[in-house]
């Protein structure tokens, strides 16, 4: 023990001894510690999986309730883990909404698991920061092979694949991996072009896509009068048309304007829509506009060979992005993003200051991850995705897709059944969007019945969901996903949904 | 169970049964599982800090090494964790480069802990995705109060504090910290600028200012020509002069330009450089320029009353980030950030898309922090912020601070008293810049032998040390700041630099 130990310790002790106590005072770090505290941490999250369902599903709290139970300052002295973890209970778990919860089917899901959580715990416990190559190997590689292991599960081409100029990255989400590949775009263009150009810079979207692109863009300076929207309706349900893709890129050419980045759906947060990606890589492809393809939640699916379908066409693609944090068991933040031609990115977001040079960087023999995204420092994130793989294994992580599919069929057989509801758009992978559509109603009055059954359902504890809106109606948005979901758990959705609505109806 | 873990249970044990196993087959989740895996994890990690020095503190493996031991392609079944935890040990571990190390001097340290490792597993056991209020009211609440806490700690004005307009936020990052400020300052200019004047839009740094605000300049399509980067030298110990930037602020604003964003620093990377922040404050306040104060490293030494001068001006930034994850015993990643005016921040990165409408956010009753940072998902990160105050509180975080200090003092008294080296900048916190300087030998030769002699200890295995360049000196660098660096531990890394010192000369 060095004197920095006996130090603290003295400090530590003569206010413990102060305060009767002195048993169990906390090192820094400190290996038999963290095996006694670890353990108790262990049997704290154990107990609450155990009591998952017992929770409302969403927090019933209401806003500043935490100021009124929590100190306005830091304490001085250190205080214990059963005073923590009792206030963890009592005043952190209520302001929890609790998203593994089996009734949590809002927005999409965001899937934890055994094997992700031990990956967590081995990437906290290993500590390291994976910025270069050479802050950790381990980190870098294991990284790289995980995303090739993961493109072949998705039968990605092999321009994305590590070896050559390709090859996958993981981001903290979607709005990273959207921001990284628009500003790769954008600076190869620019570089051409002259920088005096951004603002003729046109990126293309549907109406449906996440509003992590419209961020993107912002960020990245793209004037907001050049972002085409292109709208969208039940016929295509909600997918874009290629036409309109060709109509606005002419348009904009005859204009003067650059056209140079498109995104394209596979699974929409509204709907699921599916983009027609084969047909608008092809525009993007002969106009020289970076097509990525946005296949945050529905990308998991895409490793069932019956799914697999509906990322045809990306092999016209730069770069595709898929959350293995939403749909495959893999503790968020886990984005996975593959590009075609690595020195686009790494050419508009690298540095290269002195106190980060070393050998295998300087002579070009590694990839350093630090140049594949917006911050510099990075966690050991491919461990935990690692770790769903092996000990999971692909085929059951097919089955766990599938499930979720079948519960969604059960779920969405049971709303066609009732015909006060009616299915909005369809189903195709594990979200139902489904509405109450009360008699002689106008849309309005329509829209404010089912936002008020979704308030009354989730006020009922019992379930989450979340709503969109499809063409100016609202919807409901049964999203299915969390790990513990069974059968049992869509059936007592449905029969608080229908209470609900039997009483708004009735009322 | 429902027909969910059924068909994957049936599955799996068809496969388990084929392998001749069938035992311990791993559910997505499942308490009990989770309980007994997570118990031989934490033995796992725990037994990794107990033989942490017996690793070589730096990965001595050679690029490509993983390649060579995986296999080219996920598993279809089910592997143990005892399979995996195996391959942990014999292919990742010397992959690693072990920044929990005591022999851990490199970049800046990077802290784990046992209260911050308890945070990383609570927070990965509850997975939540903490985007808006309603995902988890405690996740948005606690942050506010933590980083309230941790303001007054630091004794900053109380415009940073969450009541009124300002308040603190965790970004994953010092770069992204940086980079969402400067977005913010971008866009409240050219708001009345208007968006063409992009191009006139000047930033203000010193030369020794990390590389994220290259990189964020670069991102946020900041002309390169406008990035101002005003050289230092020995004569302000590397601290940005006043005049300087007051020179070039008049001689832009001469030049029809448009000064708008300046970022000081307090503990640079490369020597702890601190600029003197209430005269470069002024300069910025009275021409509208953005004052951002970057005290990613030493900003932890400020909750010390004897170090807290170091951010005497702090009362003129608007914005102000402290990386808790670098020596505040809180795991990666956990970068606080501070600002007076949370509008300038929303206004820029705010989206408000349908699916996302809530109640609470439409009220404009709460905070919702997908709008001060760049991904819409975030992880429930003030947990292990308010476990490290709570179990060790403020007292002991001082004194594990100062003993830091202490330790660095120590090893600099070492090196001033070898006629062979010298100190290269007074040390100010824990970091001692130095080298070797042979007799005779020219400042080419000289840089020569201080990479040699880097190389050398590094590769011992004893130590892991990086570099920095000084007014075209290569100078070593030791930052002392891993939990379990003891005085011993300097002692020992001292000979190993003073033989392959000595080795080097007499060679």
């Amino acid at each position: 023990m060095g004197f920095c130990q006996i130090e603290l310790l003295r400090h530590i002790n003569k206010h413990n001894m102060q305060n009767g106590s002195g048993k169990n005072v906390l090192k820094p770090m400190d290996s038999e510690q963290l095996r006694e505290y670890g353990h108790r941490m262990v049997d704290f999250i154990a107990d609450y999986y155990k009591t998952i369902e017992d929770f409302p599903v969403l927090s019933q709290v209401q806003p500043g309730y935490l100021h009124q139970l929590l100190p306005d300052s830091a304490p001085d002295h250190p205080e214990t883990l059963d005073q923590v973890l009792d206030d963890v209970r009592a005043k952190i778990l209520p302001g929890v909404t609790h998203w593994q919860s089996p009734g949590f089917f809002a927005y999409y899901p965001s899937n934890s698991s055994v094997a992700g959580f031990l990956g967590e715990m081995l990437s906290a416990g290993l500590g390291i920061v994976g910025f270069s190559w050479v802050t950790s190997p381990a980190a870098t590689e294991l990284e790289m092979i995980v995303l090739d292991w993961l493109a072949k599960l998705l039968n990605l081409p092999k321009e994305f694949l590590s070896k050559g100029n390709g090859g996958g990255v993981i981001q903290g989400s979607a709005s990273e991996a959207v921001l990284v590949v628009l500003i790769a775009a954008r600076d190869k263009v620019l570089r051409s072009a002259g920088k005096n150009a951004l603002g003729k810079l046109v990126v293309y979207s549907s109406d449906q896509t996440h509003s992590a692109l419209q961020k993107a863009c912002q960020i990245a300076g793209i004037h907001p009068e050049n972002c085409r929207v292109l709208e969208t309706d039940a016929s295509t349900n909600y997918a874009l048309r290629p036409e309109l893709l060709q109509e606005a890129v002419s348009k904009d050419l005859k204009a003067g304007l650059i056209p140079f980045f498109l995104c394209a759906n596979v699974g929409t947060t509204s709907s699921t829509a599916v983009d027609p990606l084969a047909a608008l890589g092809k525009i993007a492809n002969s106009n020289e506009i970076w097509f990525h393809v946005d296949a945050a939640y529905a990308g998991s699916a895409c490793i069932c060979p019956e799914y697999r379908k509906y990322i045809d066409g990306v092999e016209t693609a730069d770069s595709f992005n898929m959350n293995a944090h939403k749909w495959f068991l893999t503790n968020f933040d886990c984005s996975l993003l593959w590009v075609k031609e690595q020195d686009s990115l790494t050419e508009a977001l690298s540095t290269n200051p002195e106190f980060l040079k070393n050998k295998a960087s300087q002579a070009n023999l590694v990839v350093d991850y630090k140049d594949w995204q917006i911050p510099l420092g990075r966690r050991f994130r491919s461990l935990k995705l690692w770790m769903v793989l092996r000990l999971y294994g692909a085929e059951t992580l097919k089955s766990y897709i599938r499930n979720h599919i079948k519960l969604a069929k059960y779920f969405e057989k049971l709303v066609s059944q009732d015909p006060n509801f009616e299915i909005v758009t369809p189903r195709i992978f594990s979200l139902v969007c489904f509405r109450l559509v009360p008699k002689n109603d106008d849309e309005k009055k329509c829209n404010n019945q089912n936002r008020k059954l979704l308030e009354a359902a989730n006020s009922s504890g019992k379930l989450f969901m979340s709503h969109t809106a499809l063409s100016g109606k609202i919807v409901l948005r049964c999203a299915i996903g969390a790990p513990l979901t069974e059968e049992k758990h869509m059936k007592e959705a449905w029969k608080v949904i229908q209470d609900e609505a039997s009483f708004l109806l009735h009322k």
